[in-house]
């Protein structure tokens, strides 16, 4: 299922062409039918949500939004044992994110000027949940969390009716324990369409974030302006790097904890030990007969997995920087000492009891990460995802007439004279 | 040219119609043009770039990259006065920035967990800097010095060769005093794609930022995602809060020095008292006449320009919230009274002696800021826009045994098993 490779310069290159090709192109009729579904419900408000729901999930609630009472009765009603553990999980969550948290500055000096950036919480944000069986809690709290850190005003979810009419319960416990403030059942374009424009019961807000299918994400790619968004995800993907007293058991499985996402996720071992590398190809095949996501996984492995052999450490770390994946294991003997030289990861999990999984669900850290190699320039999910900043300049008229003749004369070098008759006007006379 | 008009709910809405109206949508040709531009350089690198500047530049520099000499000779040959102005400004606006430079942390608990989060400075950024009329130097200043305060390792500029097949000298000096590390002589599209994707000459980047054309702005639109890019900005606006304490002459500057600009420039007053009003338009009339680009200031003002009488200062507060206006001028008595209740704003100039141009020039806050209406969710350009994050988490055995329970149960919520089977794996035996 996955063979070893040596690295020479050419399978890395190879292999990052394999890797970009799984960013699918959007289709033009996706477009097109995405487009068309923004503008009816920009013009049309509720009716044509409902219209759309009706088409698209075959019926449609009465009333969009989901009582406060039933969603607190998700909470009361579920399994305490999974509501502990999601307790658990948003105090690390929230511990984490809470550090950063940044405050507005103020620079006032002695001559009277005072200047400074103020940082506030976005007012409204949408937060889209898919339905059925992409339909995870967890991703719940780490989208609410940071938002609520960051003083998000009103934080508005958005989520697909299920089969029944309702909400699927565990979303609704983890959006009741993550302090969401109001639940929508509605999904696809139109429930991006309505957070954008707003409609008659459905809120606009002023960023939309959370996964979604294609239509999902191309409705937030075209409303990009209109709203802010979070990154467009691409397929999930995981590089391990492991020398000689890395436990093959590990590896093997922190693949496929990858792998089983989806047939486009792609695991990559990158190892300086043949055995090692061979140990986890066996075992691979021994554990992956227990697990429910057999096929999705094979096929991943297949297309998207590979075990590159190499010359020594310095040239993981290369090819690593070189990947910019989304998670980065460090499964090697001093794993701390690789912290400054790993340039380009979403998240790094170091050592033999850090597997990607802890990080999905629970140590606290964002799982929202950059994907496809955007490592090299984007950032997890933070508090700064939900905020926005001012500047603020107060200067006294001392002040303005010490600097004017520099300001008049950048003004005039670049023709803008209107600029410098601003500051003129001001001492005329 | 500008006629009062009283706020009465009805006013506002036309006004951000009009107001959004000014973004003007993208030619399918341009986007095709622009699309071809971009492939035919990711193909042939070099040539293609070279093929595009004779086509569009009319000639092509025998080679790209201005040396260093030529950008120091053209700081030490240039007017000293010119040159100290750019000095004093750089200081104000590397002293406001250097503000906004966040630190890594880490949370090292006392049982043997670790976790943080690093920031780095993006490895390599592309500024592109317009030639012709809209070569700014003081927009050299405002993209490159926060990018070298956030730690960013080779700041490289793009700028279009000029009808001397040189480059602009004012650029260069503006380029020499940021920091600027290498200068190439190409533009548009061909600029944009050759940083995006690098070619024999010209090195590939992680973000590119800066002003361009709609040729420009296009190319960077299609390649987000390739690289990070800073906001498409659209056309620049100021709305003034002014109460009777404001003096028409100032506001009539401060109107002109944004309408200046652009056509599509907008240039808007609110104001409680109507003698302030009457006075003001008058004052537009006066002074526009000793204007150079006295024909683009009445233009704009006819198109975007507005004076809008309101009953109070909450109704003015409410409006500018509403707007979200770029630049926000707070000409009122108390004008630091404000601060607390303006909510959407890209950059705010409190009193008499703040004009706008302050801030384009000198004062240090970024003059990048968000427009259209998009204050709302947008901040300024920022240390914040040149790093990059990533996460890092490091655990016990006794730690990952102690969580075990919490994640292994979510995971199986989730359908996950292959997640809870990483976890499980390091616990058997």
């Amino acid at each position: 299922m996955v063979t070893i490779t040596k690295a020479d310069g050419k399978a890395e290159y190879e292999l990052i062409h394999l890797l970009r090709s799984r960013s699918t192109e959007v289709d033009k009729t996706v477009t097109a039918a995405v487009t068309d579904i923004l503008e009816q419900v920009r013009l049309h408000g509720d009716a044509a949500v409902r219209d759309c729901t009706v088409k698209f999930d075959g019926h449609c609630p009465d009333c969009f939004e989901v009582p406060r009472d039933v969603i607190n009765d998700a909470l009361t009603e579920a399994d305490p044992d999974f509501v502990e553990s999601l307790l658990n999980a948003q105090a690390n969550i929230a511990e984490f994110h809470s550090r950063q948290k940044h405050q507005s500055f103020i620079d006032a000096k002695a001559n009277g000027v005072m200047m400074g950036q103020r940082i506030r919480g976005l007012k409204r944000v949408g937060l889209y949940v898919p339905g059925g069986t992409a339909a995870y809690p967890s991703s719940v709290l780490m989208n609410a969390v940071p938002a609520k850190i960051a003083g998000v005003e009103e934080l508005v979810m958005v989520t697909p009716p299920a089969k029944n009419g309702g909400a699927n319960p565990d979303i609704l416990t983890a959006a009741a324990i993550a302090g969401v403030d109001r639940v929508f059942l509605v999904g696809g374009a139109q429930a991006v369409a309505a957070l954008a424009y707003g409609t008659q019961s459905i809120p606009k807000v002023d960023k939309i974030v959370g996964p979604g299918n294609i239509f999902v994400a191309t409705a937030k790619k075209l409303l990009y302006g209109t709203v802010d968004i979070d990154m467009i995800a691409g397929p999930s993907e995981i590089l391990i790097m492991a020398d000689e007293t890395a436990d093959p058991k590990f590896l093997a499985a922190d693949m496929m904890s990858q792998a089983e996402h989806d047939k486009l996720a792609s695991a990559i071992l990158l190892t300086t030990d043949e055995a090692v590398a061979a140990a986890t190809i066996a075992e691979l095949g021994r554990q992956v007969e227990h697990l429910e996501r057999r096929e999705i996984i094979l096929r991943s492995l297949e297309d998207f997995g590979a075990v590159i052999l190499c010359r020594d450490n310095g040239e993981m770390v290369e090819l690593a920087n070189y990947l910019a994946p989304e998670h980065l294991e460090v499964m090697m003997e001093n794993p701390m000492e690789y912290i400054g030289r790993l340039d380009n990861a979403g998240s790094v999990f170091l050592g033999r009891y850090s597997p990607e999984p802890l990080g999905d669900y629970y140590a606290g850290p964002n799982h929202v990460l950059p994907t496809s190699g955007t490592a090299r320039f984007f950032s997890p999910l933070s508090v700064d995802s939900f905020i926005k900043k001012s500047s603020y300049i107060y200067y006294t008229e001392a002040a303005l007439r010490e600097a004017k003749e520099d300001i008049v004369r950048i003004a005039n070098k670049e023709g803008l004279t209107a600029h410098a008759n601003s500051i003129q006007v001001r001492f005329e006379d």
